[in-house]
C-alpha cells in the first residue's frame, strides 16, 4: 500500500515515518511506498528505497491533487500551522489548517475507493467554559484560531467519511512531552524544556507555578496511537470519527520529581523558576484532566507515569545517556 | 444603522424584513437602510424607501465584499442550501453554507469597527449518539452535510468574534412550524403540511407515526429571536457565541389535536396517513427534546403550546379565516 505523511518534517512525522519503515506493514498490508512531505523538503530520514520525500505546500490545491492522484491508500495528515502562529496570522492559519485539510479531503474524494486518512487534531478544540474532566462527549469550544481550525477540520473528516468519500479518523492529541529538539514558540514548550534541557546538561526556565497541571502524552505513545488508528477497521469508529486520546495528568511539581528520580538533584538545579503571567494564564486555560474512555476501550494507551515518559526520552533521544 | 439580510427571499427573511421596517429601530438605533438579498431578486416586499433588494450569490466572494463595503452595521445571515439539497450536492452545500459564511465574515473583518452578525444555524448540528435531552453543552455530531456546514460556520463565527473581527451570534433553530407556503423537499415538511393544508381546506399526507415527536418553534417566535439576538449586548454572549433556541416538543398526535381544537374534525379528516419508512427514520434521528436554559435566561421564549403555534399561523397567514 502507498502511505503519505503530510507535515512529515515535524518530530512526530519523522518518528512515524521511521516506525512505518521499520515495521514494513500496516494492518497486515506491506508498505510499498511512503511519501513524506512538508512545506520545505524533509531532511534527516533514511535512504530506504520505499521512502520519497518532497516539498508540498498544502495550500496549493493543484499540487495536493497531483500528489494524491499518484495513488495513495492511507494519509497521516499532520501538516499544520501551530497554535501561536495561527493566532498571530489568521489568514495563514485558515489557509493551512482548514483549507489544507479540505484540499486533501477533496483530492482523496476524487480517487477511486475509500482511502483512509488519520488526522492530527488537538485538545486545543476544548476551551472556555469546560468541565473539570474532559470526556468523549465534551462539546468543542476552542479559544484559539488553531483549535477552531482543528475542530472544523474534524467536522469535515466526519462528513466526508459519512458520505463514503474517505475513511477518516481524527485524533485529539494531548500536549506531547518530552518533545525532542529545541524550544518553540508554543506556550507549552516549557513542559518539554524542563525535562529535556536538564537531562542534556543545560539550563531551562519554568514560567509557571509548581501546581500547574497538563494533560500529556509521550512522542513514543503518540506514534503508537497513529499506527493503531490506521490499523483499526472503519467500524471501530462508526459515526463518531473523532477520538480523544488517553494521556496522563502531571503537575509541574510531578514532572520535576520524575526528573529528580531519573537524573538527581543536580539536574533539577538546572531549572530556573521565572514566573510569566501570560504563559501561566494560557496554561490555566487548558484542560488538565480528561477521561478518554472510548479510546481506552479501543486499545489506545497512555504512558504509565511521568517516570515512563522521562525514561522513554532518555532511551529514544539520548541513547540512554544523561548529562552529569 | 445599515442592516443586511442574506437569504432574504425565504419566509423567515421576508418576515424579519417586514418586522424590522415596521419597528423602524433595532436596539435603540434607527434603521436607515435595509438590504435584502438572495440568489434571485427578492420579490413581494414593500416599497419602503429604506428597503433595497438585490440578487447576490454568496459564493461570489468579490460581490459579497462589494456589498459589505457599502457599509453595513448588522447582518442577518440566513442564506443556505437546505438539508436535502446539501446532502445531494456536496459541492454546492460547502460552497454556499461554509464558503459563503466565510466570505461574509472576511468582508466584515475588512470593515472598520466590529459589525454584528446574527447567523442562522440549526439543530441539525446535533445527531448520531445524542442524549435524550439536548442541552447547551451537548457536543455537535451532525449526521448531514448541512449540519456539518452549520457547525463549522458556528466555529468561524465564534473565532472571528473572539478576535474582534465581528460581533457574532449563532442561533441553533428548532424545526420551524407552521412554515407558510408550499411543501418543500425537507424531511420535516409534513409537520407544517398537516396543519397548514387542512386549515386551507386541502389534503395533507402524514408520513410518520403519531408518536413521532419534534422540537419546534413558530415563524413568529423565530423572527422575535432574531431581533432579540441583534439587540443583546456582546457581553451577553461572552466567549460562547452559539445559542440553542428554546422550542417546544410536540408529537404528531399533539399537533393533530391542536388542529382539531382550532378547526374541528373536518380539518383533521383532511390528513391522510401514509407511512414512509425513510422519512420516519430521518425524523427519528432528530433530537425531539431540548433544554435551552441559557437562551431562556437571556430572555428568549418558546411558543407556549401547540395551540399557540396553530393560532399564530391562522392570524399571520390566513387573516384569521379557517377553511370550512
Amino acid at each position: 500500500m502507498n502511505v503519505l505523511i503530510t507535515g512529515g518534517g515535524g518530530f512526530i512525522g519523522k518518528k512515524l515515518a521511521a516506525k512505518l519503515l521499520q515495521q514494513g506493514t500496516i494492518g497486515g498490508h506491506s508498505i510499498d511506498r511512503l511519501d513524506v512531505v512538508d512545506v520545505v523538503p524533509v531532511q534527516g530520514l533514511s535512504d530506504d528505497p520505499r521512502l520519497h520525500t518532497a516539498a508540498l505546500d498544502i495550500t496549493d490545491e493543484p499540487a495536493v491533487r497531483r500528489l494524491i492522484e499518484q495513488g495513495v491508500d492511507l494519509v497521516f495528515h499532520l501538516a499544520a500551522i501551530v497554535s501561536a502562529a495561527a493566532e498571530a496570522d489568521t489568514d495563514l492559519g485558515y489557509r493551512v489548517n482548514l483549507d489544507g485539510t479540505r484540499h486533501l479531503l477533496e483530492a482523496m474524494r476524487a480517487r477511486p475507493g475509500t482511502p483512509k486518512i488519520v488526522f492530527a487534531s488537538s485538545c486545543a478544540v476544548y476551551g472556555g467554559d469546560m468541565p473539570d474532566v474532559i470526556r468523549d462527549d465534551t462539546h468543542l469550544t476552542p479559544q484559539t484560531s488553531y483549535g477552531t481550525q482543528k475542530a472544523a477540520s474534524e467536522l469535515l473528516v466526519a462528513d466526508y467519511s459519512r458520505k463514503g468519500f474517505v475513511d477518516g479518523r481524527s485524533l485529539r492529541l494531548p500536549t506531547i512531552v518530552v518533545r525532542p529538539g529545541k524550544p518553540n514558540k508554543a506556550a507549552s514548550t516549557f513542559a518539554s524544556s524542563i525535562i529535556r534541557e536538564p537531562l542534556a546538561g543545560q539550563e531551562a526556565v519554568c514560567p509557571v507555578s509548581l501546581e500547574s497541571a497538563m494533560y500529556i502524552l509521550s512522542p513514543r505513545r503518540v506514534v503508537q496511537a497513529f499506527v493503531h488508528t490506521a490499523e483499526l477497521p472503519s467500524e471501530a469508529f462508526g459515526m463518531t470519527r473523532s477520538l480523544l486520546l488517553p494521556g496522563i495528568t502531571a503537575s509541574v511539581a510531578e514532572m520535576i520529581e520524575a526528573l529528580r528520580r531519573a537524573a538527581g538533584d543536580q539536574a533539577v538545579a538546572r531549572i530556573r523558576h521565572e514566573p510569566d503571567a501570560m504563559i501561566q494564564r494560557i496554561v490555566q486555560g487548558w484542560a488538565p484532566r480528561a477521561d478518554a474512555a472510548r479510546a481506552r476501550s479501543m486499545g489506545y494507551e497512555a504512558d504509565a507515569s511521568m517516570d515512563e515518559i522521562v525514561r522513554a526520552h532518555i532511551e529514544d533521544e539520548l541513547g540512554g545517556r544523561i548529562a552529569t
